[in-house]
């Protein structure tokens, strides 16, 4: 058994993780449930993982962790644009 | 500035991550805005990230998707406890 193959399946899946969520907000204009603590905490992990790499000179690190932040950042603008939480605003 | 903080704090943010998420959906007992495809993507990921790290014998990667792998399977038991999408049950 190639081993690797499912180190690569393991990192396609969480980087790509928040993107059903993504979808899934746009698609509905409906984001209440969603936490955004959970968007933030994320973004600022992933954000800290994608520094810690740069310093590493960690290629795989970088780009998984650019990619997922790319996304929670967006997750985070659909957010704003739909959610309904006045205190937000 | 000592680097190996930098790591630490990201795997402490990103092994907790859906905390929030689950935390919320226990609170306000409404989860229809959360993705399912989402939990199982990352549930499934984070599996095979633990089974990578039990072949390499590697702590950290073995621990840290432990812990994610429990919240993500708590946050399906919730998710099924509390949606109205009838085509579920």
């Amino acid at each position: 058994m190639d081993w690797e193959i499912i180190g690569y399946a393991a990192a396609a899946l969480t980087m790509f993780g928040f993107i059903p969520q993504l979808v899934k907000m746009l698609r509905t204009k409906s984001v209440d449930d969603v936490s955004l603590v959970m968007m933030v905490q994320m973004g600022l992990g992933v954000f800290l993982w994608m520094i810690y790499g740069l310093h590493l000179k960690n290629s795989p690190l970088i780009v998984a962790n650019v990619v997922s932040l790319t996304t929670l950042v967006l997750g985070l603008f659909v957010y704003f644009r739909y959610t309904t939480r006045r205190y937000f605003r």
